[in-house]
């Protein structure tokens, strides 16, 4: 699929993690509008990746008004602000698809695999929002940090999970267009997956003492990235 | 950890999965008991690896004596069986470490990740089975086609969850000995992300065409593998 360039909100694209994902997609030449409680800080978080790369693609703005002005929006906030944060934009949202990045991780023990109510997070925000809103799950075990070096090989696949065909293939576009290899992995409730696995890269990087570790998909060959 | 040879019991060992690892560890001087609830088939699985191998490390027997010959036993059955294989072997398992491979798979949707009551299964088994048993959970993403291939290098790591350090540090040692890349991914409870991912790898299998992706851990240098 080619997905051209579109308007993503990314709601939470103050932190590390979303604003990783919005330097990489404006630096794709995608209108990028990050969301945030305080539209001051959004905009010196548009601000901040505008100057790095030299140009005038991002912009910030509340959450309900960047959620409103944008084709595909991207929820990239602390677990426990997702469900909040998803009815705040749920009015704007219809026919939209919302990339979930959350990671239910149960602080302070964030190497153990907790997932709510014994199923993936995603699940649970797809039902809040209804069969309307096209939600994917993805990016959950990239790194910011390997985000933000722009020049760096991400060495880690992004497992996308979805019921609707059509809004993974849209994500995976949006995936390999900033260089990450990514794998339609089956339907939202696949998820579990990708949640829990936050957490076993984290006990990973405990244990091996290294500051990211990842997952690579073997088998497959012949997937094309930017 | 240096492993040395073992006397390591495979219950299941006349299915796929667990033949292959019987066959492995066979391979590398390990004798290994085949356990079956027929004991002829299980001599006859023992027969064939003795036979390809040009060695007489293999035996068949029962699924309480193969348990009760071992020092470590290896739980390979399908996930109906996995609760009462473990029950019927439960008076001969303390103090020794208890490899479970089993992936709570729903027929016919294997694609999707359904877990049992919303947790690991080997979780369900650690407490069904008491704290003398140590109880290990590896090995559920390793295709049996390749683990019979004996010349071929497995494309898979191996996700090695449980809650007993050094238990987890000896299947390691055992995975690593039969040329698998192992890491400790931390407590029990992670095998969610083990558990799921075979469904994630079923999903990948269809959606792309292949006979069997696998997963890499990335970032972690300076493992060596037999």
């Amino acid at each position: 699929m080619d997905i051209g360039t579109a308007k993503i909100a990314i709601l939470g694209g103050t932190g590390k993690e979303g604003g990783g994902l919005a330097l990489r997609w404006a630096s794709k030449g995608h209108r990028v509008i990050i969301g945030s409680r305080s539209i001051e800080r959004a905009q010196a978080a548009a601000a901040a990746i505008n100057e790095r790369l030299g140009v005038s693609l991002a912009t910030g703005n509340g959450l309900a008004a960047a959620t409103a002005e944008a084709e595909i929006v991207t929820l990239a906030v602390p677990y426990a602000a997702q469900q909040e944060t998803a009815k705040e934009v749920a009015s704007v949202l219809a026919g939209k698809i919302l990339i979930d990045v959350t990671v239910p991780l149960v602080p302070p023990q964030v190497s153990r695999v907790q997932l709510p109510a014994g199923r993936s997070a995603v699940e649970a925000l797809q039902e809040r929002l209804g069969p309307e809103v096209r939600v994917v799950s993805a990016f959950q075990n990239i790194s910011a940090h390997h985000l933000d070096d722009l020049d760096a090989e991400v060495e880690c696949d992004v497992l996308v999970c979805a019921d609707d065909n059509s809004a993974a293939e849209a994500v995976i576009a949006l995936s390999t267009q900033i260089g990450l290899r990514a794998w339609y992995a089956g339907p939202l409730c696949n998820s579990v997956v990708s949640e829990g696995l936050t957490s076993v890269l984290i006990a990973l990087n405990r244990r091996y003492k290294v500051p990211g570790s990842g997952i690579r998909i073997t088998g497959i060959d012949g997937l094309e990235i930017a």
